[in-house]
């Protein structure tokens, strides 16, 4: 288990200034030796995603997942709060996932961070690569021309 | 117009060397002066991201789109080369979007570059921030611990 992964990588955590303002959680999760049933098919993965979901206390206003053939799933979980992205390679053991949270009425900084553990916990991902990218804050705006 | 901002920030375009590489990108559009009801209302919104992602001749695998009240839309589309997710803030003139496509079967860096700036001008964005993220590329793993 690599839960320490993540927080290897320092990130600036301030309150927003715009209420376009939020963070995205951008992890590739290498090594996934958990239930590869979870990486291999559309019903498992879904169940595991929504739960962590709901477990992380964000709000679902929608979800499409799709399944490959033979095996591998894509699929998205819309939020109040934004999204929640993944695809699976299970063939290589490898997940991709996104989570993007705007801080609209509060800072969801700590609900995208717990949500991003609990899915590392359940891939049982022994290898994360995790970047954060803060989003909608005009900050680095070129000029138009 | 802000067509040219995106290519002020150069990127690494390589050949991918693994199976799970892509590229993701992440782009801020500010001050959208294009229709209004692209932002406000799913129809025409949903509308729009399809065309433009038929016209990269990129694969779409399923959609899910949400419409906020009184206004505002979150939306996801599935590729069979991973993923484009938009968000708007229509009183903010604010457009957040995702574009990532995996490589699996060609390098597909190009289809995704130009449904970025089919988009960039389907919203008339005067102020474009976009990040550029590799993804899946095992290059940066922190050890299991």
């Amino acid at each position: 288990m690599n839960l320490n992964s993540t927080h290897q990588i320092s990130h600036d955590r301030k309150r927003p200034t715009t209420p376009t303002e939020g963070i995205q959680l951008m992890a590739d999760l290498f090594d996934c030796q958990g239930d590869v049933n979870l990486l291999q098919h559309l019903e498992p993965l879904r169940h595991a995603c929504l739960h962590a979901v709901q477990s992380a206390s964000l709000t679902i206003v929608g979800e499409r997942f799709h399944q490959f053939e033979p095996a591998g799933v894509t699929g998205v979980i819309l939020l109040a709060e934004s999204h929640v992205a993944i695809h699976t390679w299970p063939e290589q053991r490898f997940v991709s996932l996104d989570i993007y949270v705007c801080h609209f009425s509060a800072d969801n900084t700590d609900k995208a961070e717990q949500l991003l553990q609990h899915l590392i916990q359940t891939f049982d991902s022994r290898q994360t690569n995790v970047h954060r990218q803060t989003r909608g804050r005009p900050t680095r705006i070129h000029p138009a021309i």
